[in-house]
Parts: C-alpha cells; sequence; structure tokens
C-alpha cells in the first residue's frame, strides 16, 4: 500500500495510531488444500451452472439499471409479469427483467475479475491481502439479538455493536472488524449504517465492512471511507467490503444490485453471496445446490464487472439445509461440509477469492450441540482453503444471535486453526536428534535441551478451554465453558483502548454524520459530501 | 466368512440370533483422504524412524522371550542395566534388553502384515473389514470413572460396563463393542477382563476387544473366543482385536508384549499402539513425534509377525500433547490433528490399517470445550481416513471418564460423518434438472417433485442436537445438550433388548469362567479349557 496519495493530517493520524497489536495478518496456508471434487466434478457443476444462466435465467427486481446494463453487454433480457403456480397449488409472483447469459459472455468478464487485492485498514499495518494461500477472520454479521450467560438473550443495542467493535479489534485471531456485528434495534433503521460505520472507523482499526441495505447507504460508506482514506487510495485498493447478498433462487433485488453499483464504481470490494438454504431456496441435492450458488455467484460478480471491470470481488457461499421435518435451518451438518468444500473448488476453478464458513450453529446457546456445530463447520471452512470467512467469531441460533461468551469461544478455535494451517515442520530440528541422545528409552522429553528450545511456542495455548483436572475443576466451581468464557470477554471489554486517531478525521467524519442525520429525519434526497 | 468350520451348535446360535440391527457396517470412504505430508515428507519420517530404531534401539523390559525371537530373527540385542542422569540431575532406571533392527530386517516383516482383514462378530451380518477405504467406529476404552448429569462423577462398576456395552450394541453409527467400555471397579481386578468379556459376549452381537493386562487374561479371551465362534473359524479371520500399547518412549514391557504374543500365535488381531503425549512421552515437535510413533508402531508390528506371519495387525496412534504451563494432557489441538493426519500417510505408505483420532476431550462434562475438541479430533480422523476409531463415543476428561450423556453426542457425530464420507453425488438426479422447471426465479423448492422425491434421505436428520428456534427452545425449558442428552441415554437403555445367543454356548462360557474364578481365587495356575 501506498501512501502518497493521502493528505498530510491522514499520514498524521496513521503515525499517531498506537494499536494495540503490531499488526494483524492473515493466516497463510501451508497445507494442502481438500479438493472434494474430482477435475471432472469441477467441470460438471461449472456446465450446470452455464445451462442455469442460459436457460433458467436470473431475475433482476426492481432494478432496470441492472437490466439495461447486462442488454448492453449483449445478454437476453425479457421483461417476465406472471403469476407461478406450484404442483401443489401454491403460487408465487414472477415479476421483474429475467436476464439469460451465454458462458462465453460470463467467461469474458469473470476473467476480468482480480485473483487477490489488498483491502486499506486505519492502521495500515493491519491491511490485508484478500486470495491466495490467505484466510481472513471475520465476526459474526447481522443477528438483531445478543446473548449471553448473564441475561439469555435480547434485542441488541448499538452499545452491544460498540462491545462487539471492541471485541473483533482485541482478539488477536480476529484479522477483520466485520460489519453488521449485532443489529443496533434502538437506533432508527434510516440511521443505522452511520453509527455503525463510527464504531468501526474509531473503536477499531482494522478493516471494516460496507452498508448493503440501501445504495445511499453505500454512498456513504464510501463517503465516510474516503474521509479517513482519500479517494486516490481507494481507487488503488478498497477500503470497504460489502456484502451483496442474492435474493436466492435466481434472483438479485434493487436494494443490493443498487449497493452493488455503487461500490463497483467506487472500485470498492463486493462479496457477491447467494443465500442459500438446501431444499428451499435450493434443491436438497448438493450438486444442483453448487450449481445453482455458481451461476447466482458468477452473475453478481459479472455485474460488478460490466459496471467497472477489475473491481475486487469475492465468490460469496453461505449454505446450510433445511430441517425437513420441522423446516429450520440446520448448520454445521455434513452436507454442508461437502458443498463447502466444493464450491471453494469452484471458486479457485475461476480464480476468485472464495468466502465461505464460520463457526456456525443452530443451538441458542455455546453448548456441546454449539462445540460440535461450530467445528464441524470450521474445520471443513480450514481445508477448503477459504479466503474469507465471515462469522468466524460470535454466530448463535442460524445467525439470529450475537453471542458475547460464543465470541471468545469461538476466537479459540480461530486460534487453534492459526497454528494448525502451519502444517508438520521437517527441519532437522523438529526431528529432535539431540532429544533422543538426551533421553533414554523409557525415560521423558521434558527435561531436554530440545523441549526447553521449544518449551513456550511448540504448542498452542488455551485461552477458554482448559484441561484442569476434575478436582482442581470442581473445587474452583465446576464452571463450563459459557462461564469461564462470560468472565474472558468481560475482562476484554475492561481492558480495551481505542486506537489513536485524528481528531480532525473524527471532526468530518461527525459533520458528515450531522449532514445525513438530518437529510435523513427530513426525509430529503441525499447531498454528497463537499469540504 | 465362512461357517463350514463352526460345531451346528453354534450354526444355530447364529441363525437364532434376532439383532436389532439388519447388520453393521463400516463406512466406506468415498471421499479423497487428505493428505498432509508430501511423498518426500513421507520417506523423512520413514528415514527417521529407521534411524531410531538402528541407533537408539527399543527396550523390552521383563521379557527375555521377546529379545530371544528379536535376537533369532538378526536384531541386534544388548542387555543394558544402567541408571541415566538427565540434565537438570533426575535420574530414570533403564534396565532391560535393548534391540536395535535394521531397516531390511524390519521391512521384512512389515511386508507381510495384511492389509486387510476381517473381525468375525457372534452375529455374521455384524463381522467387520479392517483396512481400505473402510472406517470403523468404536465406543471409549479405559476410563476409571464414569460421568453423568445426574451424579457429577464416580468411580466405575460392572452395572456401568453393562450399560455402556448396551449403549454400544444400541448405537447405529458404532460399529464395534470396544473392549474395557469403563473400569468395573467393583470387580476384583483379576477377575475382571472375564466379565467383560462375557458383557461384550451376551450383550451384544457387535464385534469385541480382548483383554491385555496379562498374558493369561489373553489366553481367556482366546478361549471364550474358541466357545463362541471356534478354533478353526479363528485361525482364517480373527474373533478378537487387542489393544497392545507401547510404553513410550521406545519401551514395551512383558505384560504388553505377553498378551501380543498370545494374540499372535491365536492369529488374532493386534493394535500395536504407541502412548505419546507429545513434550513426554516424545518430543515437542510432530516430525520427531512421528518419526518415534512410526518407530514404536512398526516394532511391535514386526514382534507379532516375527511370531506368527500374516498375523492381522493394525497401525495405532494415540498421541496428545502436554499443556507446557501445567503439565495436563491437551486434547484436539492443532498440533494433535497434524500428527493425526501424518499418521495415517505413515500407516498407508505401510499398507497397515490405522488407528487414529476419537471424540477426544481434555473437558470434565460434555460442554462447548468438549464439542469443539471432539470435533476438532474427529474431522482430522475422518478426513484421514483412519480404519479403526477407538475412543468414537464416551471420551471425557482425557479418557479419565466414560460419560453417558457424552456416549450419545458423540454419536451424532458419529451419524454426520456417516453421511459426509458419501461425498457428493453427480447424478443427473443430483443436478435436479425437473426442480428447476418447476420452480421459478425467487420461488422456493419445497413443493418441488425433486424434493419431494428426496424428502427423506437428502439430510442427516438430527438426533440429540435441535434446531428449534429461542421461543419454542425456552418454552421446553431452556435445555443444553447435555440435559437432552441425558433424556436420549436412558431411552437407549430403556429399550434395550439383548441379541439371541444359544444358551449352550452361554452355559460353556459360564463354566470356563467358573473354573477361573477359582484358579485366580485361588491363585492356581491357569488350566487349558477342555471340553
Amino acid at each position: 500500500m501506498t501512501e502518497q496519495d493521502r493528505r498530510p493530517r491522514r499520514r498524521e493520524a496513521r503515525r499517531g495510531a498506537a494499536p494495540t497489536h503490531s499488526g494483524v495478518k492473515p493466516l497463510e496456508l501451508k497445507i494442502p488444500v481438500t479438493e472434494m471434487l474430482s477435475e471432472e466434478g469441477v467441470n460438471a457443476i461449472h456446465q450446470a451452472s452455464m445451462r442455469l444462466l442460459k436457460d433458467v435465467g436470473i431475475l433482476i427486481v426492481d432494478y432496470p439499471p441492472a437490466a439495461e446494463t447486462f442488454k448492453q453487454n449483449s445478454a437476453s433480457v425479457e421483461w417476465v409479469d406472471r403469476v407461478h403456480t406450484y404442483m401443489n397449488g401454491d403460487t408465487s409472483e414472477v415479476k421483474g427483467h429475467l436476464v439469460r447469459l451465454d458462458e462465453e459472455t460470463l467467461m469474458h468478464f469473470i476473467h476480468q475479475v482480480p485473483s487477490t487485492f489488498t483491502q486499506l485498514a486505519r492502521n495500515p499495518t493491519n491491511s490485508l491481502t484478500v486470495g491466495g494461500r490467505n484466510m481472513i477472520f471475520a465476526p459474526v454479521y447481522g443477528p438483531p439479538f445478543v446473548g449471553g450467560l448473564d441475561f439469555g438473550r435480547r434485542r441488541a443495542t448499538l452499545e452491544d455493536f460498540h462491545n462487539f467493535a471492541k471485541l473483533a479489534y482485541m482478539a488477536e485471531h480476529i484479522h477483520h472488524n466485520g460489519g453488521t456485528l449485532v443489529e443496533p434495534n434502538d437506533i432508527d433503521v434510516r440511521e443505522r449504517h452511520l453509527d455503525m460505520l463510527m464504531a468501526h472507523i474509531t473503536l477499531s482499526d482494522k478493516c471494516f465492512m460496507g452498508s448493503v441495505t440501501h445504495a445511499d447507504n453505500a454512498r456513504d460508506t464510501v463517503t465516510m471511507a474516503r474521509i479517513v482514506f482519500g479517494e486516490e487510495a481507494m481507487q488503488q485498493s478498497p477500503a470497504t467490503l460489502s456484502l451483496i447478498n442474492a435474493s436466492s433462487p435466481m434472483r438479485f433485488d434493487d436494494r443490493m444490485f443498487g449497493a452493488l453499483e455503487v461500490y463497483a464504481r467506487a472500485r470498492q470490494a463486493v462479496l457477491v453471496t447467494p443465500f442459500l438454504i438446501a431444499g428451499a431456496m435450493s434443491p436438497s441435492t448438493m450438486a444442483a445446490t453448487l450449481a445453482q450458488q455458481n451461476a447466482e455467484a458468477l452473475f453478481g460478480i459479472c455485474y460488478a464487472q460490466m459496471l467497472n471491470p477489475g473491481t475486487p470481488c469475492i465468490y460469496g457461499s453461505f449454505l446450510a439445509n433445511i430441517d425437513m421435518k420441522s423446516g429450520a435451518p440446520c448448520f454445521g451438518t455434513p452436507e454442508d461440509a461437502l458443498a463447502l468444500y466444493g464450491g471453494a473448488q469452484m471458486a479457485r476453478h475461476y480464480k476468485i477469492p472464495y468466502r465461505s464458513g464460520g463457526n456456525f450453529t443452530g443451538s441458542r446457546i455455546p453448548d456441546a450441540q454449539s462445540g460440535y456445530e461450530s467445528a464441524s463447520t470450521m474445520w471443513p471452512t480450514v481445508q477448503a482453503g477459504v479466503n474469507f470467512v465471515l462469522h468466524a467469531a460470535g454466530w448463535l441460533e442460524g445467525g439470529l444471535i450475537s453471542g458475547y461468551e460464543k465470541f471468545v469461544i469461538d476466537h479459540e478455535l480461530c486460534g487453534i486453526m492459526a497454528r494448525f494451517v502451519n502444517g508438520i515442520g521437517l527441519t532437522d530440528e523438529d526431528f529432535a536428534w539431540d532429544a533422543y541422545d538426551e533421553t533414554p528409552p523409557g525415560g521423558h522429553f521434558l527435561g531436554s535441551s530440545h523441549t526447553m528450545r521449544h518449551y513456550s511456542t511448540a504448542f498452542y495455548q488455551h485461552n477458554v478451554f482448559n484441561m484442569d483436572n476434575y478436582e482442581k475443576w470442581e473445587s474452583e466451581g465446576s464452571h463450563d465453558t459459557y462461564k469461564r468464557a462470560n468472565a474472558v470477554y468481560k475482562k476484554m471489554l475492561k481492558d480495551y483502548e481505542p486506537p489513536a486517531i485524528d481528531p480532525a478525521t473524527v471532526d468530518e467524519l461527525n459533520a458528515f454524520v450531522a449532514q445525513r442525520r438530518t437529510e435523513l429525519r427530513d426525509r430529503k434526497s441525499r447531498t454528497e459530501w463537499k469540504k
């Protein structure tokens, strides 16, 4: 990253920053990624998704500009307005522009996606390169509720958002501050994005995500990022990354495509993610689900490239499956794990960074189920070589709850993974020859020089998990992990100190936010920020 | 398996059996196994272990017959009797036969190990083929304690043993009944093996493990198996599988090698497993730990082949690491996962079935830590292609506790894995073309014919985990997984019905057991069973 394009006061701000961490680095996978599909399998899914895009098509709802863009790029666009009747007599409205795309057109644009890009952080040592062998952990995104041992579950507030922003900043193995850590329900829905962006920018100096709830909110995100990073820097490298969900199956709407357009034109990174609960938003079979996911993700990415070739994009996957008995979404299932691996191979096939996984669970509290399901998603996530892992900490109840304790428990697994990806060292020192000179058959290695040399770094050191024996554990109150994690997150919040920021930047941000609040409250149209 | 060698009453017994299950089949891995090491890495570990066997050697303690066997097979055998002084002044006694083995001698015997074998079960539909792409789950082995929500932790009794034998029999995804499910502490230690064997044979009709606590106990195991299976059948295929632990580092003792000798001569399967807590029984680096594990496992397997070439063997790995702060063993760590993968590659390199993994945790109860750690061992276990997974259900507190609830919670993960190993189907039906004909963009697939066709089998159905929303969960008592599992295991025990067994077989077993009890109580030497 270059700083030459920044105005002096921003350079000042960065020099003045005294980050808690010496700099966040993505994990770098030194282990082989696991390939679940054969080359033929990858090709079969590619071909199936081409067929879906050509024959079924993608419906664009309430957003004619996108339909026009596709039309100008030789896609077939048809206006449809009909009522579909299902086998069982149910109906649904199908209204919008149906876009059909051939392989050649699609792939022309897909080839323009950069295979890696660097997202700028306010503290440049926290900037993150996305793609390749890099893996980035970001917190849970989107829950309307918070959960905790002290209070159960309640609707989240801005104070909760601040707390999770602080936890994300403090957490050593969380590389990215994420986006909608919780929904701040106590703030007017029209203004929330301003408060969330202010929190990410001022309470942390890691990378953050932009707002996608309206095209104007995307514009606000870009403006606030420009106040911090400068427009020229953001043309070179994105300072925001934003989550564009398909309205699956085979559909995008004005809200998401409106936001995508703003970000693409500003050359900010977008993460295009089909939202698939297999059995409902996609068929119940994983091959079809992968083909549909591929079709939807590539379609959104293609749109970004049509708007601004070379726009940094991430191929997203959010994939769960429905419980066929209750209709509830299920997490940590074998089907989801398989599809997670398959999706990674598809993204690699197109040389596009991949987002998937997280510490997913359907459980409402961090209990045993939560542990099994979370780990059962994270192991495939890491071994698939996912580049951007949203929901890596804090997720509960299928994404409805941001859990305080869950955040720090998940963080333990993130730390475990940070060691795992280094693989097995095979140097002479790793073979410990001198340890065998010092240790006889039947002896022990505790006191050998080799063990002493590796004492402090040999093994992952636990933070929340503990290995105390039953007697010690019982004498200290028989606390389960949930209880122990309660103390851990509270200590983190207590120890929190904000990273330094230039007061002039904060002033300008506040002035812009004040202007926008006024406009939003008075229902006036948005004025571009000029200072 | 052939039945022609059985006496009529045994064939009768088997015809009379009315197993709860229609037959237990190992999982068959249709997914690729994950290779963590390169070919060069595998070779480097092989070479390092050859160097350890040649230069350091393995100490055989209190068992001259084994030293003699190695000597007769051109190994270098040296009597050592010295006191070793560590760097810090601590001492340990090194007394026994030190056996040094060259690569050529070792590999001559290693090449005689069968790459697969079938362990006979009393119900022939439950016989299990070990090796290749097969994966077998067996319960926890060895804990002196039981744990449960109703009582906490207490010393295990024979009643507990019976309960776990019943649970193992009932559990759909547990293929093998295992061995020392708990230590029946209320039974005299000399006689316990008789009660445990009787329980496995009469309460279940799945495969079981033999006793290794004394050579005579191994003889009792073989005799009881012969009463059930007949000697000739057991020459063709083993009816027992027994766990031979190295007394690591680089040491075997009379107890384990004595039992191994009995089993090898009776052509019964042995599972040779170094017992490694890295940092204590092996160096703190994984390359050295893998090389040492390889040396110890191959040494024990080599001994079995020297005694009886072609004896079915499993290459075992039990590998944890020490917490360098507290000295406690840690489970589910990144280091253990890496070594688990590496060990699988070594065993495959020699074409020997591999044992490793399990639902390991250091936690004392099935809480979140327990879930993360268990799953963090089981995912590598399954993806490494482990053939025999001991401790697949019930393990708590580093193996000190057999947990009732833990058993059924772990069993859920076993069920998840049973689906995962099937991989991603890629047939036309899997691509669900007709579902897209019936479902418009923006619609839902719930009512499509394709979904209806796959309704009942599309996704794994949970047994202990549940996906209820917060309101339903709260209204039903806010039970965590631990509490839910309590009801599940109790229902299983309540529903238990023993598999049929020929009364004449039971009579003979009882007569033999009575004879042995008398001998053991009177401290008389063992008489071979003749009927």
